[in-house]
């Protein structure tokens, strides 16, 4: 598959283009018997979308998800529920200008070297608009993952261009537009976003994903592992340039004999490895850490070259995020749920009667 | 497939425990009439190897590799080539004490709970043994990949611990043990090891991996998108922490406007993307750069449990390298071309006829 | 994924139930450049269609075809092409009785048993309704094919019940509503089919399905050949029971000396194999032919158990179709076709260059 | 995968040539805890094959497995079992005369045309030596269905040429060389091939295959059939040319009210269906039918061309079998192990908890 398909056996496809007529998803895989209604994906896709704040972009999308199949009477059934939203509030007029040019910074040069074509209507499918359908579809993860195992996958801002949080308080996380978790930094947030607002440039930002109450378990050597796929999987969000699992980049300069978490009877003694040991999940607390680039579309001219290979002055007069990584809370949140379900799933696929079958096989909790 | 093959076209499947009888790959998917033989894996290989300096672990393995399949008269037939490499040096004895123990660091805890039963001679399956056939797969992946379009892919240590590069000469990189792209630093690098070996701790590493004359066009948005799917490759390595494509992290404190890269007639100006934008390569050089976390196998005790939940302390006295990372070089190139070379050939089935169909689109180079 | 994807690299997923708001499907990795429009898809949608003759069932859907992505002004643009039909008669009151019944060769009973749920309307999933989505993808592969290509696929019925054709006219197949090859029998079938009707029995049908003008050298050996895939792909639609390639069933009482295929400088002498050597096709027509089982909805009463196991007659007053098989015709056809555009990707991505790479790879034409 | 790969979950990937230094596989996914032992390989493929009797070919391989990998002390761990069986009784020069000749009914040509190269020693990779590893990795499968669910998979050759059992007991089948299910014919079946023989010729067969106590619920609808994957991987099968499922082609001719099988509350009143309504198992028997072509390696000349594309008069005097079904009753049976193995993971996978999460749920039983 040319690369719509997210998973291995809860598997989501994702379509549409951003000005085009909908997009939409089929997520094939689920377990039956899940309640799952049209309202269980407003709370998440809220928390995603543009035009709730003078800090993302000004494009007003509804987002009314309709579920077009695999549910009945309330319950999944466990065939393909597809999911389709209808695009709006497209404004396709914005891209006229842009059609014949590549925006630095943004898939227009690197389609068209691709495909030979493509939908320069706001991005087409390059849009962020495509990341909707991710977060509809972790939605349904994070259900079955919250019911079947109590796992819990919350994200939140930890750096703003330079700003970092001065104190954490996950309770505070929601109530502001920032997904920050230091309150008394909020006011200096606005100043920041309304002053970058107005210079016309954009800034790139730092998001924490923890996911809690994970088994251990979960994730497949060698290649299937779960840091692994966290890593694919995040990184396949526009705009991401990085990710940490646990310590991350800062485990370089570490000493072993302080980055290896001690095991105690009551439990591990530090986090360090962020929740991972070769590839499988401990039953610590998984750690993520994605940093997300400046957007690229900014009313300050740049030089590009057109279709004709001619040299333009590319300015962008679209509607468009200054800080894309704050919108991108949710959408690594989705990420990371949909990684864990597909893996929660192949788990019990292979190892589903550990225990069972042999007396060999001593009981495993230590 | 749990967890053991990579690739969707050029698929390699390895096998192996580092104590058994041999490690192993079937490389399914390669291009007919690729000139291959036993000798082309030497290098390669050597440079992975254990046991060439003191810098790294004692282990000597002979490392020699029998084509079982897939090669006729000196050319790959288009039937899966397979690899082997017998097991020489393995010394099981050092592992007897730590069976029923669980080394803090490893993933001994975590496949214990995955599979209820574990092979702990020299970590098993987990054991970087593995990576000799990523090394392995990767070379056929390389030989193709610079025979047919060019690309070549070069890595090199750029952080030991706190040490990192004072100059950078592509040219020395392969003269020292260290990968190290400043020769007059190797001296400081040596007894640094020294100290460090003596000392029973290990430290953290970064190697960075650059990929030249790529044509842009490779990768497939959205989930399959080439810096996503090279994250997931390089994150699926033993002791990796953490990824970054391009300006990676540092792009959280950048703006916009500096970020991206402008565009001329005669190419792009500068690469903060790292030649990829929309998860497509750009045709610039592709740039990652990738965090190694320090083993924990280590001479100094550590707290820990058993297989019965009761503490113990453990020290490891088998033969470890006290800098995973600086081997891993070879590793990390090999899975960038084993990303590229998958990516190639799916781009090739997608696109392969891309300005032949219609003549309304138009020629690609800008 | 759990079995609602069809193909590799051409990957189609469909979804909906046959009483659900809509039936889709979603095709991934279609080249980019290919003409299509809502309209492509009415003529084979038109062939499949319930509710035409009176011999099929009397459901009457509109079967529009909204185009929802993955095509700009006309051409695709390589991503992925969205396709949803809106459900417009469905009668879900002719289902309130067999709600807690299991219709006897139906899949009523193994869905329950699968998942635990069922959505019982007019067959939920397992309806044959499905199949819109499958001949509407197949579509777009035939569109491929024959321009790209030149393969031409081609269906028609060659046994209804115990009758079969007393001739053969391609040219005829599409004039009647049997798709049947010979003129002077439609009369008869007519009748046959009125007397079946009025007697509230079903009956089983074979269809052939003949490709011309394949390259050779498309399908993978071993496990991926394409008359494997072709098996796989055309016992998957609902009701068929049997699959032939070539001379099929024949061949277990024919000699070696008769049924090899004589080679000569202009071509193939003879055709027992059915295009198919190893899995890989010569070149040469291929032939299938499919059983369709007779369809187990009838007026006649059945013994059956309810959802409580206990003793029930069942009576299926729905609409349906006395011959499933009929209708089935362009279904075995966009199946074969979507085997054929997923192999001849597939084919292009490991063998695109051969001939290319060594000197010692000769022309490959005898 | 270019096609050595099969099965979603017990993914089995073989490789190896007639004569090449070995055949081997790797099978991933296999649940841990299995006892596993070198031994446990040696009945199947002694069944399968050749050398044992004068009907087969002449060629005696030794066929011993060595476990390379994923075996700990008896048991299965979950990591990749890899099995290797070297080549012992290759005789190449027997192929010296064809490599430049494509012999008609194989898959010389296919090859040629695909790859631009092959391996023409023993056919290379479309030996039937292949299916040595199809039936090793269909004994892990039925190691495991036996244990886990009581699954029993038993064959035989139903049709030699035109000859059909005139009884049928279970019990002979694997005493004589031919899987013959009535003891009495032997004399006739022994006469049959050694006049077969003696002719140069070759000769058809039809296997059945039939697995009991399978639970119902395998198999996932729509393009996971358990019948449309059972008949893809009959039909992958070197020589097989037709597959049915339950009544097969037989149900053209019949009756809807005769097709379908009543259900009492004590179960199923017939079989017709074979086992699989809507892609799942019933509980019922799974019953398959086979038809194999005969082979094309016969000493009788024959009409073809050479790699340059003149004519030639081919024989082969290689050692072959008159009729390769005879040897295939275990390659059946191993196919539909590894079928069925893989969709008891993939059903546990998505439907292990079926019952558990909601009391909307009822019962399964009926």
């Amino acid at each position: 598959m040319a690369g719509n398909t997210f998973g291995k056996l809860f598997a989501v496809t994702t379509f549409g283009e951003s000005h085009g007529p909908a997009i939409g998803c089929v997520v094939d895989g689920c377990p039956p018997g899940l309640p799952l209604a049209a309202e269980d994906f407003r709370h998440d896709l809220e928390r995603r979308a543009t035009g709730r704040t003078r800090h993302t972009s000004a494009r007003r999308e509804a987002d009314e998800v309709e579920i077009l199949s695999g549910v009945y009477e309330g319950l999944t059934t466990g065939t393909p529920i597809a999911l389709l939203v209808r695009n709006t509030d497209a404004r396709s007029r914005d891209y006229d200008r842009i059609a014949a040019q590549f925006r630095p910074g943004h898939a227009d040069y690197t389609y068209w070297q691709k495909y030979g074509i493509r939908d320069p209507r706001g991005g087409g499918r390059a849009s962020a608009r495509e990341t909707t359908m991710r977060v509809a579809a972790g939605t349904i993860a994070r259900k079955w993952l919250a019911q079947r195992h109590g796992v819990a996958v919350r994200g939140w801002l930890s750096q703003l261009g330079d700003v970092v949080p001065a104190g954490f308080d996950a309770d505070v996380i929601e109530d502001n537009p920032f997904f920050w978790p230091h309150a008394p930094q909020v006011p200096e947030l606005e100043a920041y976003m309304d002053a970058l607002r107005k210079s016309g440039d954009s800034v790139g930002a730092r998001v924490d994903v923890v996911a809690t109450s994970l088994p251990p378990g979960w994730g497949e050597p060698v290649y299937g592992k779960l840091d692994g796929e966290l890593a694919g999987a995040l990184m396949s969000i526009n705009a991401v340039k990085g990710v940490e699992i646990g310590d991350g980049f800062a485990s370089v300069a570490q000493r072993g004999s302080a980055h290896r978490d001690p095991i105690a009877p009551e439990g591990f003694a530090s986090n360090h490895a962020g929740g991972v040991l070769g590839g499988i999940s401990t039953g610590q607390p998984l750690r993520c850490s994605v940093a997300f680039k400046p957007t690229s579309s900014l009313r300050l001219p740049v030089d590009s070259v057109d279709t004709d290979g001619q040299p333009v002055e590319v300015v962008t007069t679209g509607r468009h995020d200054p800080c894309v990584g704050i919108r991108a809370v949710p959408i690594c949140e989705a990420m990371v749920a949909l990684v864990l379900m597909d893996q929660a799933l192949r788990h019990r696929a292979q190892c589903g009667d550990v225990g069972d079958v042999d007396p060999r096989i001593p009981a495993r909790k230590p």
